[in-house]
């Protein structure tokens, strides 16, 4: 079977460290033909359920090839090292098959259901494609970059360690908004870098309340108005817009709604109708 | 008549979310064999005049290709999305012929214009080449990167959309220094990551000053040495240096004369003689 | 002789600015086959002993080819903008021939040594291969970029300038570590974006030492324990772990152990037994 031209890199290194770019220099000496995709390397530090959202917001989005994710707390310790494929790899024209390397600790696995769920897994177990490692706690080099760079290059699956039934695989946590007293009680997904605060909400959820909607924050709330694009808001004025993934999100025009509104990623908030 | 292997991109998307990676995995879908550099991705966020300064300053560094510049407070608005030929389209040797793709804001203007002014623009209005948007606040992903990537594949610039009469774009803002009491009144252009501080003063405008010259920034004073490299300048000294882009720079030696002087860019800056 | 097809490229220019963006620009315009490594480019501003310390971690671990470093406070000055080939030129399969392009101030000068030492050295005078410069403070644009480029492209090194005895190159400085009283005065060399202390010390060093060891920072004293992983450690213990380069690091679980320890880049850190 083929190798993959692309490798779509995902971690929370930073772009401080050299970690990203040694990471890069071991995949070109192994796989030199391979084009990296940054998708952030920002995740805040150990943050796994993060790294996650990220990864399930892109998978759509990036080329079938290799994705490497590293938000890995439990490095050097007896959590799994995992390749996971994804797509239909009797398909070669199907243009969706791809592998999601990483830990085996719930990071890829938001963005591997979305993807229709694995196929196969095997655990990073054959040292030979490993790289020798002074020190065990950069698996990102001497582990998942050397088995990203041999798929790229053409090394089958199973030769990079042994079989793992998918099945046991650490799930991901993705939290659902629940309908409660006719409102809906949500959760902050992620504030972007302008400060708009995704809720895990779906559009059609809120449809029948209307609009404006009262937003409740712990103690506080805030009424905000059902809108289409930033523009449209008012200065100051509280908008829930459709983003661009689909979902509800909290915003300002051309300011922060997240740092007004005080809201951080994993915060509750419930939306209901302004009579109710 | 040829695609363009190049795209620079240019945004204020940050680098802590996954947009600029989207961005790319779009262009790669859809033209593999295109190289993205990046010219930076911390405009900061909505501020057009600061992202249309960094392309005005890079655009003649930049390679024959695609320019991918989105900086956009009136995503998903009625702004038009553009893209405007520069160069001459009918000498392929020429190696000048680029087209610049973003939001119709000013963003482009100053770069255009030293380019040597639009050829020919376009709306991007041809939907058939936008991707499916699940909301409509991403249009680098769903709109710009599209069409950059399409142009690099190929496709003709007028197959992106309706004819646009380049006269009709809106024009940029360069804020132009000028003579008064026998004093140069500038403004500061920009602050670089040293703490430079770049105005739009020519080195001609202040060569019969001589040196050391005035500062005067509001009710502050300070004097100023004219110099050729940081590393000539005493601790804490003030120097006025010609910097990389030939414009009159306030600095300080491995020191950040922005913080210093509490200089931000659009703050005004007069230059006089010591005598005046 | 055959050029390079890599350019590894580390500076303290920040992500901020366009620097990094318009040296890419430079060298695809010279060399377009070349690909860009950004090794990191946030090493502190003028920070020339940081910037050695990067590169004599990753020098082992980049591909050959051109190694771009330019941390360069004395830019416009008459310090030397030099060029510095290792490996062995004679021998084209051995893979290991690289260059080193840089600012002759003792940045290039750890990795040059880790990497066999200097076969040649040149200093960048062939002013046909700048780039005419509007001001003379880029010099990573204008000099160091294009002199990467045209190796890459195929120019052989004595075409980019006089030739320099390699003992006349500024040395860098590597402090070492000393055993004094029974205890081992150490040094941080590097915190890391997730705040490990990474100390100039050698496991050996320490290993009669046992588990636990004191650790003398100042006035302040902590115990720590020696560790294999992060997740090892209790909440708030403090840890010594071979890092991945294969020296002492002081660390915590999930915790920047710099930030608890207020531990800086070159401050002292005595390591003793807890019966000392």
């Amino acid at each position: 079977m083929a190798g993959f031209d692309t490798v779509s890199f995902l971690s929370d290194y930073g772009l401080a460290d050299e970690f990203v770019g040694v990471v890069k220099a071991v995949i070109r000496a192994i796989a030199p033909g391979a084009t990296v995709i940054d998708v952030t390397h920002q995740v805040p530090a150990h943050d796994v359920r993060a790294g996650g959202l990220v990864l399930a917001r892109t998978i759509q989005y990036l080329p079938a090839g290799v994705v490497l994710a590293v938000v890995d707390p439990g490095v050097a310790t007896e959590r799994r090292a995992i390749a996971v494929e994804v797509g239909d790899p009797t398909d070669p024209d199907s243009g969706t098959r791809s592998v999601l390397v990483g830990p085996d600790n719930g990071l890829l696995a938001p963005a591997v259901a979305l993807a229709g769920g694995a196929r196969r897994a095997v655990a990073l177990t054959n040292t030979d494609l490993h790289l020798p490692a002074p020190g065990p706690t950069f698996a990102g080099r001497d582990i998942f970059a050397p088995a990203a760079a041999y798929l790229c290059a053409g090394v089958e699956l199973d030769e990079l360690g042994d079989p793992v039934d998918p099945s046991s695989l650490l799930p991901g946590i993705l939290p659902l908004s629940r309908l409660e007293n006719g409102g809906v009680e949500a959760e902050v997904l992620w504030v972007d870098h302008f400060g708009n605060a995704q809720l895990n909400v779906d559009p059609d959820e809120i449809e029948e309340m209307g609009s404006p909607v009262v937003l409740k924050m712990g103690e506080r709330s805030r009424t905000a108005v059902r809108a289409r694009s930033y523009a449209e808001l008012a200065p100051g004025q509280v908008g829930l817009l459709v983003d661009s993934y689909g979902l509800v999100a909290v915003a300002l025009d051309q300011r922060s709604a997240a740092e007004e509104l005080r809201l951080a990623a994993g915060d509750p908030v419930r939306i209901q109708a302004v009579d109710a």
